[in-house]
């Protein structure tokens, strides 16, 4: 220990750093590009209906507060999703619900499962609160494997990130079930399922489930971090404890209203995605490039080592998904952007291949 | 332990929900008045800088996300508070640096000093963080007295909420030396530091001192949520292990660097709101009223039971101290609002009072 430096939680030298990915502005730069498109971030490229910014502008008393869990906005999700308002709790993005479930659920030492690749901040969390991690294992559809497991908390991301498929309802069930049995806790992350055929949604009935979805995804107002969840009834006092006061600002709740009355907005922009996660499927599919099947708005690829950094010399920036574990080199994750991105995005990735 | 429900940490037993103030429309409607208005938040009145409703409204890209640590906004902030900008951390308010502050250093059982009556949040966090709690003495004037404490972490506000007087640079320096020999952390919250004569920024210098400030109350962002931390260089990357990635919009952002860019703007409101202060504190002293000297944006009060509710009812909302622990019945933070606004409290409290 340095002099007069006070010691810090030993756990957190097992936390690695975020490591933002790189901007368009970096690239340009780097690489001398007039035109570089981002398709790292999973974000819809196509953005929020136009009535959800609008919404956000036409808001001007900055200087007060936000109302803590605003009442219009938990009632137009629960019609969204047809879920009772007690049963639905807001916070700063789907990582402001996974927080404040590790606060409420985690004492150290207890055990999480994992079941990786998936959503990275899983292990950052789980090693903030000196937890265990057990690893569930995934098939070769990257599916999670039927298993047993014990643990506190089991985390679930369907559709997947970064694979992009679903989890199969029977394994969900096993776990949920045997996790109920041993005072476990599900916690099930719908982030992209409004890209998805399916939805764990049914699960909500448990009384350990816990549903999380966010407006980030399909509803493109990932700059304003707004996240829900799905809880049990008597769960929702224990969540308006350790979430933060304010989690949202009033113009965000008021982005969201809106976003949710232009729902159909929402949807022929998540039409187009699909549409288009089919096409460039087809496409690389054909050209032999080991591309997997998604529900979700963006496309896993096993490609070669250096195909990220070769994308990103000719202006198209996608995730390296190295740094997930349970990846390895050349695994890439591509959103789906508007028809010029993809389009943009296949000629050159066409150029590195062929 | 109810069947399938699994069992929540024992710690949140003992933390007590938010309870929100009530609202103007809720009281316009429960007491059926025209006019109503709240100096409950601490929030300044005359709003922010127009310059950063501007720059706030000018951003439309809602579908991407934010920067994780925003170069500009902390190189502006470096400039005002005249430390480095590797000694800067941002984060979603105060109340985000203090849950990361404790995610870094507190491990169950560790003991935290706190001195109340001060910020609810510090018993909220230290009890979800199952910390014990060390209570430090005030004096008369409600400064805190010198004392031996050899907890991991001191929570010192100042001004301090809700009392509104300034903590002594000796009692301070004397606490953050002792900490230093024994391995602990001072916290110096100075969410009120633009309207005290005086800060305890110096203090930074040493390596166990982490000083909080915020957009929230000076420079009228307090929707917005705008924390930043002033942090030893060494443990700047222990804050970025811990604070969310995304921790503020981009909007928010540009609103902050634009309220920084017309600074003068915000010091012509505290200096108004300053100078009525202390005609407030003149006219209701003179009334025979026991209110304290305050270097913040609100005044604190010892009044009759009924005062805060009587209030209410002809249409003016002060805080009521009494969930403050250490405060008593009769208790009141009255926040100072524009001109207009504190002659209708005085006009309402010298009704109540006469």
């Amino acid at each position: 220990m340095d002099m007069g430096k006070p010691r810090v939680r030993a756990s957190l030298s097992r936390v690695k750093e975020y490591q933002p990915g790189k901007s368009v502005e970096f690239v340009k730069k780097k690489y001398g590009l007039e035109k570089v498109v981002k398709l790292a971030s999973n974000e819809n490229l196509y953005g929020p209906s136009p009535k959800a910014v609008e919404a956000f502008k036409n808001f001007e008393d900055l200087h007060l507060y936000p109302p803590s869990q605003p009442e219009e906005l938990i009632e137009r999700i629960s019609e969204y999703v047809g879920v009772e308002e007690k049963r639905i709790i807001l916070a700063a993005g789907i990582d402001g619900i996974l927080e404040a479930t590790f606060d409420i659920f985690l004492e150290k030492g207890d055990t999480v499962s994992i079941s990786p690749p998936t959503f990275p901040y899983y292990f950052t969390l789980a090693t903030i609160h000196d937890a265990k991690i057990e690893r569930l294992a995934r098939n070769e559809n990257f599916q999670i494997k039927p298993t047993k497991t014990n643990s506190k908390l089991t985390l679930i991301c369907s559709p997947n990130n970064p694979t992009g498929n679903l989890e199969r309802c029977e394994v969900v069930r096993e776990i949920v079930r045997e996790m109920a049995e041993s005072d476990g806790v599900v916690f099930i992350d719908e982030a992209y399922v409004e890209f998805a055929s399916q939805s764990l949604l049914d699960f909500a009935d448990y009384e350990n489930v816990i549903i999380a979805r966010t407006f980030s995804k399909a509803f493109g107002l990932a700059n304003l971090r707004i996240g829900y969840a799905i809880v049990p009834e008597w769960l929702r006092k224990e969540y308006l404890k350790v979430i933060s006061p304010f989690p949202l600002s009033t113009p965000a709740i008021k982005a969201a209203i809106a976003a949710l009355d232009d729902i159909e907005y929402m949807r022929s922009t998540v039409e187009r995605i699909k549409k288009d996660r089919e096409r460039i499927f087809r496409i690389l599919s054909n050209l032999g490039v080991k591309v997997f099947p998604s529900e979700a708005n963006f496309l896993f690829m096993r490609t070669k080592p250096d195909f990220c950094e070769e994308l990103m010399k000719r202006g198209v920036i996608v995730r390296d998904c190295l740094a997930f574990e349970g990846c390895k080199e050349g695994d890439v994750r591509v959103s789906i952007g508007r028809e010029e991105d993809n389009d943009f995005f296949l000629e050159k990735a066409i150029e590195l291949i062929g």
